[in-house]
């Protein structure tokens, strides 16, 4: 099996909109409000996060229980991993993601201020200043064969999309607009010159977006 | 986790129909053509059957590759295996799925004249004349804490629902009237008082049902 490069449940505003402006400790994804736009996943059985019984069983549910298949490493940017920007002033944070983070795999965090890798439960961080080239050729030798996921943000992604690294990619798409944010697109199609591209709108009203490279 | 009794990829037309009058050995489906009702399986990346490199990775290829995900036994009625009707003339015939059958678990397959044990590749059928609950009691031991998949066919599963065994249901409705052959339903929504319902149709024009209790 060859190593894919995917991008799963991936979040963003009918105007492309995947998180807003003025991040903080209190509000990861900004001005943006992250219930509507992974409400969806959250609703569904097998959410990574989901501690109650219960839950969705349809089709997004395949969708979040597919979120770790096959996948040995993750890509990140700074922003996923925390609020804080230039220079650390202390190693005191560790992520946005608690003593379990919901990886289970190596992760790399792209960072113009390198510091020292972080083991939390399952899950090591490894901090680097790379390209996308560099980087995802050490996150394929870690991932053991397996996949490896981009998790964002939209800056990385957008990244690893213009250095056309992504093989398969699922973005769900909230139908509201947001009008101000990191975009990822102005629509969906823009990506159709590369990808094949399917949209699928459960009864939640989010249409699902499956690109995969022509 | 609860082992769950699951039905995945079963295929019907719009008015019900799971296959046709008359199986014979050159028609497992009888009069229905197969690539009818599972076209859209076979056009996926992960279809189990594919050798060819391609295929779509849309939303039916989620489900496609969920098929074995965390099944531990499948159960089977005697029309699944093969066309032969009443006790067996020899024990010549092996089943539809050739050397290497794409179950990869036991497989419990119910009929009124059991045979000894047949092991192909990594599946072992074994032939039991019991009822559901006994026979999916067996299974559930098998599986060894694993789910357990009910393959059909149409008159297994309805025995299955009758029984109120099944846990969660996967249906996938070609969009065409057949008229005759073997019914699972007159339309999905009379299982409704016991399950909930999701239903979603991709650009296959399929619509895929997707069950699980209330």
């Amino acid at each position: 099996m060859t190593q894919r490069v995917r991008v799963q449940n991936f979040n963003v505003s009918r105007d492309g909109i995947g998180a807003g402006e003025n991040q903080t400790l209190e509000r990861p994804f900004g001005e943006v409000e992250p219930g509507d736009l992974f409400g969806w996943a959250g609703a569904t059985a097998s959410w990574v996060n989901r501690t109650d019984p219960g839950g969705t069983r349809g089709v997004e549910d395949y969708i979040t229980r597919d979120f770790a298949r096959n996948i040995g490493a993750e890509i990140m940017g700074r922003n996923k991993f925390g609020p804080i920007r230039g220079p650390w002033p202390d190693l005191e944070w560790e992520g946005w993601w608690g003593e379990e983070p919901p990886f289970h795999t190596p992760v790399f965090v792209l960072t113009h201020h390198p510091r020292p890798d972080l083991t939390l439960g399952e899950t090591t961080f490894h901090f680097l200043e790379a390209t996308p080239h560099e980087t995802l050729e050490r996150a394929m030798e870690a991932a053991g064969g397996k996949d490896v996921r981009i998790g964002g943000g939209v800056t990385t992604l957008r990244e690893f999309l213009d250095a056309d690294l992504i093989d398969e990619m699922h973005v769900a798409v909230y139908p509201t607009e947001l009008g101000t944010g990191l975009r990822l697109w102005d629509r969906p199609e823009v990506l159709t010159d590369r990808f094949h591209l399917e949209k699928v709108t459960p009864p939640s009203g989010i249409t699902h977006c499956f690109f995969w490279r022509r």
